[in-house]
């Protein structure tokens, strides 16, 4: 076969293998960075469906603007401004999932060798995206208020300046980690001492805080500042309402608008239709609100089990994040341990994650492990945080 | 804006604006390749969810494996199957529509500069996608028994192997023609010829049949021949469920499904489970069969309504295909005419087609109009003609 350039490049990564075998339903899993199937709105979903009309029904199996489902624009702008979005100076764009956004944003900015800067670590589907245009991913460490601000600030006196800076800010993945306010205005700033930097904001989780004196923290940086015109700010209905309905959105200035959506005509066309009719209502019959209000304490119970048995278990050669809010926490073992060697162990005991170096910009830096207390149901969890930390106690040096 | 190179050739098509035209409600359109809202299955999927089981609902919210959900993948295979395709040989790759197989094709295949053979006129969707890579599209006319063969091996002759054959062989989009089976059989030795030269056939209307005596050539090549490691066929669900479904699939040899997998990860990572569960139930229900049953009919006195109006309107110097099957009519004007010009005239009073530019590969020839009968309400079609073919008979020298 005489595949492409780009094709020939294509590889299967050993950790997608790795998160297939975590899929195992006979395993404790902390691997899938979803929600638990019983934590769908089904019930929502089944009154929203059983109320459309059969116009809106039609409309549903039909082609629609690649741009989104206008309905939904509509619905969506007016949450968006709730949470302090800069929605009539910016344009919305409705993506197949966020991370179309990405790859769109990838395919619009970055040319062959082009560095992007993200947080180390970061997420995994957004750093292929980026990869899939042959960009340079670089990582800056992060600290407990975000990004080091003073390690970005010399990524970014050396060389070429990066096409991206790439940060998810609120309950990040795969840390937990939330910035601080005083973090988000030194990035804002920075922006202003370099104006053809171009911020990739990505917010999958912001909604789902644990404390409500956490709420200003959520605030998105593309709402703090004046001047948002370097912000391409991304979000997603995966974690508001589920990743099956593949409906996430860019708000973004006009001309990157303009670009992103001449290259989704050409990826997909459209977002599916009856999804984004689905959506359209759910956010239309205020069913967000109670929804995340009977979520959060779900999410924030089992967080505090998962940190009570992180406490409890693992050596203190480990340590670990203390999310706020999200998915996910974020353990980093001892510099010389490999963490391919302790999920070989915790696997054939019962029990799964996903690796650091999954989450390494540069892939290779694996002495960490990403624990997800989304999936697993309460009641699971100690037991599969025993098994992980047995498995890192037998490689302990 | 610090754009890529890849973004800085987007450009809006003129042709877009003219279908956003198209699309006013107060117009008689033929523009839009889609089925008319009324004539979706939505009793059907009504039913279907009504039937649907909790945990298959949750299943729906969810995420699914990036190359499709499972039982679709096994009901579309029976299907596949049912249609003399080589399911157990090839593998099936479920994607967010049509445009998306021809997206993910188009990056395997395609570098800068390379050249893919299609019909004149071809599918614009498929253009822009190749496009999107770079692509030189070259177009070889269609004859009545499909592309014209003695100019392929002409094109094929001179210069370096295209990338990619690409053709529409069944109800072309937008010339309605029917490859016959001495045509295909000419494709197949042709591909023995250059083992190094991928067909990629694009089947989305060959279920639309107006006879039954016809069902004979809608099988596909990739069915017909012995060895079909050099076709890519791609399928969709969009003409006999609804396009807003977002459901497509590849069925191809194992290193394209791997490559295109690949790069399906980082575009959207999976297609929505949501419309997979009720795809996957619509075939499980054998709710196809008599959807089609009822559909074809519809189709077929629309087409018949259409080909009478033309007869009686067009003047001389118009000639038109015949299809047996499909959406659609291509009409050729006489060389001197420009279709801006007769859709200008027919726009002001009330109706609408596609120009013949948008399906020239090259985007030159004009002297051409697509007209749909799929969107129209029969009783509409006839007035639109006639405000047609009198803007030709203006344009007449």
């Amino acid at each position: 076969m005489r595949f492409s350039k780009s094709a020939q490049k294509l590889r299967a990564s050993a950790i997608r293998e790795l998160m297939k075998l975590a899929a195992d339903p006979t395993i404790i899993s902390f691997a899938g960075g979803m929600p638990n199937n019983d934590l769908f709105p089904v019930q929502a979903i089944d009154e929203i469906y059983a109320g459309l009309s059969d116009s809106a029904k039609k409309t549903a199996f039909q082609y629609g603007p690649t741009e989104g489902f206008p309905a939904l624009k509509e619905s969506l702008k007016e949450y968006l401004r709730s949470r302090g979005l800069p929605v009539d100076t910016n344009k919305l764009l409705i993506t197949t999932g966020a991370q179309q956004a990405m790859n769109l944003l990838a395919k619009v900015f970055i040319d062959e060798g082009d560095k992007v800067i993200c947080e180390f670590p970061s997420f995994v589907g957004s750093l292929e995206a980026f990869n899939s245009y042959g960009a340079q991913n670089v990582g800056i460490p992060l600290d407990d208020e975000g990004i080091n601000i003073a390690a970005l600030r010399e990524a970014l006196a050396k060389g070429e300046l990066p096409k991206l800076l790439y940060l998810i800010p609120y309950f990040q993945n795969p840390a937990g980690t939330i910035y601080s306010s005083k973090r988000k205005q030194e990035i804002i700033d920075l922006l202003k001492e370099f104006p053809d930097l171009i911020l990739l904001e990505d917010d999958p989780y912001g909604e789902l805080w644990f404390n409500e004196e956490d709420v200003p923290l959520t605030v998105p940086m593309k709402a703090i500042t004046q001047d948002s015109s370097q912000i391409c700010y991304v979000g997603s209905f995966a974690k508001i309402l589920g990743p099956g309905f593949r409906i996430g959105y860019m708000l973004v200035p006009d001309e990157v608008y303009n670009k992103c959506e001449l290259a989704k005509q050409s990826q997909d066309a459209c977002t599916s239709t009856y999804t984004q009719v689905l959506a359209d209502a759910y956010l239309r019959n205020n069913a967000l609100k109670p929804y995340l209000e009977w979520l959060r304490p779900i999410y924030k119970r089992r967080a505090e089990i998962m940190l009570n048995a992180l406490e409890v278990n693992m050596p203190k050669e480990v340590v670990w994040t203390t999310p706020k809010g999200g998915f996910f926490i974020w353990a980093t073992l001892p510099e010389y341990m490999d963490a391919d060697d302790v999920f070989q162990i915790a696997v054939k005991k019962g029990a799964a994650f996903v690796v650091g170096r999954a989450f390494d910009p540069e892939a290779k830096k694996n002495n960490a492990i990403r624990l997800a207390f989304s999936h697993t149901a309460e009641n699971r969890i100690e037991e599969g945080i025993k098994i992980v930390a047995d498995a890192v106690k037998q490689l302990l040096k």
